[in-house]
């Protein structure tokens, strides 16, 4: 019996595409499931109850939910393309900073978006975002040659942030502070893999228009 | 060559304790280093860069910080009773729940604690309690019969709960709100690695005195 994949998710979420790119990765033919989060499907309800959120993968009726918990699924079930490093210590490396970025990072991103620009709050933004700088230091993507695990949990970063800077007139991923990660960046969303799952970037200016109260 | 194995901690965090039951549950001789957090080792900044938290496990002279991968990379490199479930979507499951106890569970539950009992904390704090109880319907531990991921992240529900409610003078785990919870909580706290490696009680009820000031 072939494999029945679900991702239940929306088109503009960053969360979603993570999982998404995991799934082009691999080439798992799924089907995607789009939720409308101001009228939350039965299924979604079911599915995630802890939550109530997207994405949630269901795989042969099984629903998982969190976007790395589900990429760590998708790596270890499905052959092919390997999304986190072979080696234990490099694997932990990779949770690492997949956990740093969803912690820390987006956090202290986000609330600099809220504020405006705000000089402190994109001041603990850039504290974060230069850990990142730091990590890249003689490196493509964070996975090295090609994108792992860290990559494809920063693509808010790489593809969202510019998406909302531009939204909100604000610079906070400068060029000349942050010359490896902005040039990742550029990498990152023309990988072949990422691109095919990226929304339409006016789309997410947009919206970013709307949400920070700039029309 | 013997492995160099160190973990760099203090004595009453529920996060370090959670390292150390994986340390025991597989039986690896270590370095326990003691660290003053009110003047943090050159070492621990070294190691742990970016939080400059314990605990941090350094293995052959690779530092990893963050409770939960320590322990995932502790259960994929040492052989001896696992840790994490072997089945790819247990696994996944246990991921999950490990997760929603740092992120949703164990906040709820101090910030009811430092709200001394305020109701509506509480009910917030029962609300993410009442998932775990759920989820325990049926079994022993969240491992099943032996204790997993998920017993060892809730260590903090297990034993420094009780302890904070004494300090407190009040209840938020209570008995008849959670039977299985509080039934749980007395297993593990008698399994043998995880009480080997518990602080003595009455360090922890002063310590929550001291914290939320009822001396």
């Amino acid at each position: 019996m072939a494999d029945e994949v679900k991702l239940y998710g929306v088109a503009g979420s960053p969360f979603v595409c993570r999982v998404s790119i995991a799934l082009n990765l691999k080439e798992i033919k799924h089907e995607f499931v789009v939720e409308d989060l101001s009228n939350k499907s039965a299924d979604l309800i079911k599915y995630n109850p802890v939550h109530k959120k997207v994405p949630v993968f269901v795989h042969n009726g099984n629903p998982i939910s969190e976007s790395l918990v589900i990429i760590e699924y998708i790596d270890e079930t499905w052959k092919g393309v390997p999304i986190l490093p072979q080696d234990d210590y490099e694997k932990a490396r990779a949770r690492f900073w997949a956990k740093f970025i969803d912690d820390k990072c987006q956090p202290a991103v986000f609330k600099a978006l809220g504020s405006h620009g705000q000089e402190q709050a994109v001041a603990e933004a850039h504290e974060q975002l230069q850990f990142l700088e730091n990590e890249l230091k003689g490196k493509k993507f964070f996975g090295g040659d090609s994108i792992n695990l860290v990559d494809i949990s920063a693509v808010f970063i790489a593809f969202w942030l510019g998406a909302a800077e531009e939204a909100l007139g604000i610079k906070i991923l400068a060029k000349d502070k942050f010359p490896k990660l902005t040039e990742w960046a550029d990498n990152c969303i023309n990988c072949q893999a990422v691109k095919d799952c990226l929304p339409p970037r006016e789309n997410i200016v947009a919206f970013f228009k709307g949400r920070f109260g700039k029309a």
